[in-house]
């Protein structure tokens, strides 16, 4: 291609057939997910009461490379992918590096971020096994807005338990989600025994995602022919999410490029690993030399500053225990708007490949995210979600690194999302209130005080 | 092409070069504009002191069929362009239609609709002309957006009038134009003369549209080096949205397919005027046998139900005068949820084609529209906005006649934007509590006695 583009979409036809699941090209595998009440491993038929079969089989399987792509999901995929591959020329002109700058964008749909490659997944599996109902939790709600989007598409009810602060505070959250005919229920509510347990005690709580997860999972244990469902984390959401790091790479193999640097935002590490999946297969069995950077809010540091160690990943603890970088189930993030990046944990496959050297990971305050997100929707046009733009903030920094050296390398990062729904953070910054939060180290001993103990 | 695929994008280099000027192949040409205090004929010099030149003389020029698109704005338009042709395989399955659904999508950049396509020519111009600095107003605060975004990548300053009710009630919408470094003022001010006399006579107004025209025009024409910008009506607007239909029409070629039916919505005129432009060219001079049809409110009905009158562009009455289709420039449209779509007049190049044969309106109650719009969502999985949804509605029910008749027919229609800022509207039809306004026999009639007596 002579000149590239500023937007490169494949084809439909170009369009990946299967998933990757990385697992199987690990050098050593992640540890397994501990059963809490017997610490013994998990089997694939633990799992069948919480999730459907085919997603507990994909969670267990480590061995099968490439999974095909069933024909059903594939259709739903096409409404809205492939996603854009974006040079990001303005961003390398306004910062005046020799460094290439690509963005893979997944904001452009309507859950508006990512998470809908899983959500159409999850929905069609168990639409698929002859379930009649789901259920899940969402924070911030853009799990929860994808789920009901495909959930809406597969025809298959679904419940969501929505921290109460959020149902309160972002009632346009809401309304999206019931456009899409989702059941939105505040938690803690009366619909669960968990949840009128935690009103007796405290009637005015507002909530927080460890409630909503318990009483998700609950309704799903205890409702005929219901399932939970979950966003992040899990391997099986990695799975599916591969979808944007082999759309990635097709598209950058057509235009002749390859990435030095690939870099995404860490919350639960779903994004993340999707981005790098078949990168990381190339430097793992290829050899290749390449660099993956996990970026993380200072306020939630779970890679660069949390402990190795099995743990829930949950704040409830009834869920089963993984081992990852945690900052114990019972760590609080202090108040951080990119609330997609507050989870306590990182995603076991992602855990272990950091732990075993093959990813870096950093840290950044958030006024330092928001002045690099302004800056990119300025050139760009873009208005980043914020945890997106943590990913930009350490591109932008790679690419300054590049102005002093030289060096003409080829930066890709993920942009996860849009920031439609993150405007009282903006509003914040631009009016100059926002301030950092970093946890203390005596916060951070306290909060590991509560691991459980079993390494 | 053997299967047309659901989405389909141009490549960067099929992407049009200039935009095309409908009223070269017109007819007959809409009247002049006239100055309002001599009721003389425009001139494009007297154009001068509200416009920067070269967007005066392509308000004027009804002569150049073609006008090259500058590089600069080129250049911006491929951040994000082309926009995707997508197939709307899923709602065609929905309605059991043999019909052929597709629709432009203009709502995937950060200003949620098309409404950029002309922001950033109008900035550019400015730019380049040596302005120092721009206003405009805003509503529901898209145009604002959009504005904001261009004004901010061709760095210069921008002030917005925001109607005080949208500026308190929409404080999200603020915050993405203050992201990209607008100054935006709730209207009426004390920035204006216009303004400190309204606010004196009533301290607790909440504003309107004509009122912030007014600051905005006084700010323009009494500040050095600044200008007036406005997002619709006019032809210069016009001029550039063509840039959709350009698009739409050469991906349709591609795929070897040509619209029986072209439906968009119309408020004021510009996305709609955009996207028929080349194929209205086509029934023109080739006489092509093709439907356009503008959907509009039933609320603000101003073609189905309007006057093809002289009458002021603005509420304020300090525009010039055009002749279009209007329901009086005193007429104050109802609540109604599709904020684009309350125009009380229509774009005088449109008005024509309507008057002469050219093209068909139909009017829709708004209960209707987001009916047609929550049934979309679920199926193409696009939250659509309601001012695009009333094209939505129009294209469903052209698809479910041909269900009746069998008749294969290809339905092109806009989807102009996305529907993030309009979750209340969504809220109040979730719950059953939107109602339909449609204004009386009587109403019109007190509106058209206030219309200037000209003709």
């Amino acid at each position: 291609m002579s000149k590239i583009p500023y937007r490169f979409y494949l084809s439909e036809d170009q369009m990946p057939k299967q998933w990757y699941n990385l697992r199987a090209d690990m050098p050593e595998q992640p540890d397994p997910m501990l059963n809490p009440a017997t610490l013994k491993p998990l089997s694939e038929e633990d799992l069948y009461p919480i999730f459907c079969k085919e997603l507990a089989h994909q969670e267990m399987d480590s061995k099968t490379a490439y999974i095909d792509i069933p024909e059903e999901i594939q259709e739903m995929y096409r409404i809205y992918r492939p996603s854009p591959l974006i040079r990001a020329y303005n961003l390398e002109k306004e910062l005046g590096t020799p460094a290439k700058i690509y963005y893979k964008f997944e904001g452009n749909n309507t859950s508006g971020s990512h998470k809908l490659n899983s959500a159409i997944a999850q929905a069609y599996y168990a639409k698929k096994q002859g379930l009649t109902s789901l259920t899940t939790e969402t924070g911030a709600g853009q799990w929860g807005t994808a789920l009901s989007e495909a959930c809406a598409y597969f025809k298959i009810p679904l419940t969501v338990y929505m921290v109460k602060c959020s149902y309160n505070q972002k009632p346009y959250r809401k309304a999206v989600m019931q456009t899409f005919d989702a059941d939105v229920i505040p938690s803690p509510s009366d619909t669960t025994e968990v949840g009128r347990k935690i009103l007796a005690d405290d009637p005015d709580t507002t909530g927080s995602l460890g409630c909503a997860i318990s009483e998700a999972v609950e309704k799903a244990t205890t409702t005929e022919g219901c399932r939970y469902v979950l966003g992040s984390v899990l391997n099986q959401v990695l799975l599916h999410q591969s979808i944007i790091g082999l759309e990635a790479k097709s598209a950058m193999e057509i235009l002749g490029e390859y990435p030095d640097i690939v870099i995404g935002c860490a919350g639960g590490g779903s994004n993340l690993g999707g981005l790098i999946a078949p990168f990381m297969r190339d430097k793992l069995v290829d050899k290749k030399n390449i660099r993956f950077i996990a970026v993380e809010p200072a306020s939630c540091p779970s890679l660069t500053r949390g402990k190795y160690a099995y743990d829930f990943c949950d704040t409830g603890r009834v869920t089963p225990m993984a081992r990852m970088y945690t900052l114990g189930c019972g760590f609080i993030p202090s108040a951080n708007h990119a609330g997609g990046l507050r989870y306590h944990g990182m995603s076991p496959i992602l855990s272990k490949l950091y732990h075993d050297g093959y990813m870096e990971a950093v840290a950044y305050e958030q006024t330092k995210v928001f002045e690099a997100a302004k800056l990119f929707a300025r050139v760009e046009t873009i208005l980043p979600a914020p945890e997106s733009s943590h990913a930009i903030r350490a591109a932008v920094d790679e690419a300054l690194k590049c102005k002093e050296s030289g060096e003409e390398k080829t930066i890709l990062f993920g942009l996860t999302g849009t920031g439609y729904f993150d405007m009282t953070a903006y509003s914040a910054y631009n009016e100059g209130k926002m301030t950092d939060y970093i946890p203390t180290d005596e916060d951070l001993r306290k909060a590991f005080d509560m691991l459980p103990k079993i390494d």
